[in-house]
């Protein structure tokens, strides 16, 4: 208990002024020649956003990290960073298609060497015809490169069945998380009252409240059902809404399916329910599918909100505006340092559209490199192709493995007493419950810090993701190889097996 | 004079209203299924936002280019783009050393092929070892990955002949465009007359009015000297501070050095007289530097404001706050499509620098292709090193051809009558002042577009950078091969003497 109390100082006091003060001096008139730039002076539009997945645990998960590198002692040999969705950190190979693809992309004189098989080079030279002066490194336009625009639609049609996908609704970004905060930013305005709400799931991926916060919009949360698998409950929505309309304008909904960090898939049914609710109540959709090639459990299937739609009807496929997400950082290729993704947009008011482009075009554009990688997921080798053996079992080695480490770390979980997780349907993560005593509770935030300083395991805590009042959970990846996860759970229950007796027994001598 | 009301009329119109208005539908209520976001909707702050260099000027010049490959007749066979420092587009060469360490980066196989020299691998590897299970394809820290950070801190201390940079003010960008909106973030609060106030330069790089206007900071124009070679003056820096102060709170001064759209590169003693005036103001300083490889003058040379800081003084030095910024896209290197950059901050209050890297944190990293491109400019071959004449050779070439288009741009523009450049020290475009009569000064702003449907020549006109009441000017680039600007500029003469004749003509009468 005492270690908890001296962690929830050492680290909730921040920085020291001191350093900073003896930085100030006196200018040539004698003033005091201030910081322009102080805690005082930041603007609180970004003092106020908060982003726990590389927050203050994971800063110091590095610094253990380099203090091992240097010798130093800890009751562990390394750091396991289950924080962040990293794939390729965890062990993870790349694809080596895809690989393949962007090094001839990058070095086009490959294009004659015999190292690579014919389809590598038809795709690079397919992305390089794309690019001004056929290099990679040109600006692309602002909406990307037209000939992978092109193909992501091809692909949108094929993964939902022939629903029409038309490239001119096709925007590459930077990474999911820039196409996110672009539409978000042309949904905030008014005040007061009618500023814009957002409704987003709880728990949530953080870009979305800090994305929110940034921008000073107004955050509504509807809560997903724990009891129900994390489950999206349309009675909720309606509560949240209703609720919401009080004090703010609701102008969007952002669903995550699958869910991050929940880790649910959803149902066919629920998510005509919640299109319908959008059309009923004029919301913009967004919906995050960074995850819809990361689904397990044999139960689930990931549907996309497009075709829902489109299966829904004319009157509802013509008038809902929805943007929808995806990324190369996730699904079975984990390319995330490429910061490469698209976003889909349907029903968006044509001068809107443009308005869109302009706010994209001064950025200038996404990374080329990204949106090459982008293309070959979206445009893998076909079966009489020379590199499709090598690309299947690659790409099923991958999900295999996830989904053998999404049961594995269910089943373990739930072994440990204080401790319940639903079942990891889809995405990368567990959020499983922990039930803590009443005592422990003030140092909630703290039980990560220790559990990191003990066994070297980076987590991060539930708060960083909404939790309903008086619950507590962590998000872990399940990311590190088959072995490493399973020393982490094993680790994790002993660590909170311990956690909950020293409890116990401080608790003993009240009663 | 009737051809240019009529595209005045056509390009000012933008879309029409029709062909949204038949998309609204009834829903199952009854109601009308209004859009969400329509421009009533839209946040104003977006709608504000102007970006001339990527505007409808250029959408025009995609859709003729489109046109052309489909069969359409145009009086010219090629659309040449001179609105966009893009240079690979206008058949720059990548440099090779560059691209292969790119191509081993992505491809790590390649580490064991002969096609690639020593060097080349070395750093690939030594990148590759920075990065998160050895692969590209890994987030790296928020702020880039270490030993890049630690190359480009040597690299500053070696331009800056010894002047210490330390690795922990480093951080990598997408681009210098992102590390100049997050800084710009940081310092924009207050409301009213307390207002966060903004100093750049008129003729300015529309990022920054364009970043001014989405976060309703105020824009604080201060003129740059046309008929001094655009140099800065600093009682005009005085001026436009002390008129600012009534109705906002300067806090900070944006320098481009070398100078974008205007080309100039500042002088030793400029530099310390706006450092000076930064430092008795308590300004933050934001020096734009990445033109810092293109200066092609003779008589100038250039000074970072680091250096230059940093012999003002320890006084300064340990107190002013700055923020220099650098990118892959333009330099020799002219890697735009990577998206890569970096910033150098100094003087950074201890808690604002945490938050900097929060505020990083949200969008993940930077691409880590980008951020090795980043590497290889900063530590390119030394002279034992096996690549090293190549890569010096093509170096000098692309700098020594933009030295020889910079002198030829000048030198043809002063020969046209009604028009007058100013010499190009260096970045990589002229901003010539156009003469016109006064009955063609309402259509300024189509003259571009008149230009570009009779040549198929694409500039930017002035207006999207900001020029002096009553004056005009437009922005090229220096960046197409020797012989095609050379008929560009011939082109332009053309046009130019025959549209002051059409003028000349037209008013007569009116004598």
């Amino acid at each position: 208990y005492h270690r908890l109390s001296i962690m929830l100082t050492r680290y909730s006091s921040g920085y020291s002024n001191n350093e900073n003060k003896c930085l100030q001096k006196w200018n040539a008139n004698g003033k005091m020649r201030e910081k322009s730039l102080t805690m005082d002076t930041l603007n609180p539009q970004v003092k106020a956003v908060e982003y726990a997945v590389r927050g203050p645990i994971v800063t110091k998960a590095g610094d253990i990290e380099r203090g091992l590198q240097q010798g130093q002692k800890h009751p562990f040999t390394e750091v396991i960073k289950a924080n962040i969705g990293d794939s390729h950190a965890m062990g993870q190979k790349p694809i080596t298609f895809l690989r393949q693809v962007v090094a001839l992309c990058s070095f086009p004189e490959l294009l004659d060497s015999s190292i690579f098989p014919d389809d590598a080079k038809q795709r690079a030279r397919r992305i390089l015809q794309g690019c001004g002066g056929q290099s990679l490194g040109s600006y692309s336009a602002s909406q990307g490169v037209d000939c992978i625009r092109q193909d992501i639609a091809v692909y949108i049609e094929q993964r939902d069945k022939g629903v029409p996908a038309d490239w001119d609704n096709i925007y590459l970004t930077t990474g999911a998380s820039d196409g996110i905060v672009s539409i978000l930013k042309m949904l905030v305005s008014g005040q007061g009252r009618s500023r814009s709400g957002v409704m987003i799931p709880i728990p949530q991926y953080p870009l979305y409240s800090a994305a929110i916060s940034e921008m000073e919009a107004v955050q509504i949360n509807y809560y997903l059902d724990e009891d129900n698998c994390w489950a999206l409950d349309i009675n909720e929505l309606h509560r949240a809404y209703q609720a919401a309309k009080e004090h703010c304008h609701p102008r969007v909904i952002c669903i995550i399916n699958p869910g991050n960090p929940t880790g649910q898939v959803q149902s066919k049914k629920c998510i005509e329910e919640v299109l319908h609710f959008a059309y009923e109540e004029n919301l913009f959709v967004m919906s995050d599918e960074v995850y819809q090639d990361n689904v397990y459990s044999p139960d689930c299937q990931f549907h996309s909100f497009k075709k829902v739609l489109y299966e829904m009807g004319p009157e509802y496929f013509n008038t809902v505006e929805l943007a929808s997400f995806h990324s190369t950082s996730k699904g079975y290729s984990g390319e995330c340092g490429f910061r490469g993704g698209y976003m889909e947009v349907l029903n968006l008011d044509l001068e809107v559209k443009a308005q869109l482009v302009k706010l994209l075009s001064v950025r200038l554009c996404p990374p080329v490199s990204g949106q090459a990688a982008m293309d070959v997921i979206v445009n893998p080798p076909l079966p009489h192709e020379p590199s499709y053996l090598q690309f299947h079992k690659e790409k099923s080695a991958v999900l295999g493995a996830l989904a053998e480490k999404a049961q594995m770390t269910e089943q373990i979980l739930n072994t440990v007493p204080g401790i319940k997780c639903n079942p990891v349907q889809g995405a990368m993560y567990a959020f499983p419950r922990i039930f803590i005593p009443p005592r422990a509770v003030e140092e909630a935030m703290c039980v990560s810090l220790l559990l990191l300083e003990e066994t070297g395991i980076c987590l991060v805590p539930g708060s960083g993701f909404g939790q309903r009042e008086g619950t507590y959970h962590f998000r872990m990846t399940i990311l590190p190889t088959t072995e490493k996860l399973k020393v982490l759970l094993e680790k994790l229950r002993d660590f909170h097996i311990k956690f909950l007796k020293e409890y116990a027994s401080l608790e003993e001598p009240k009663r």
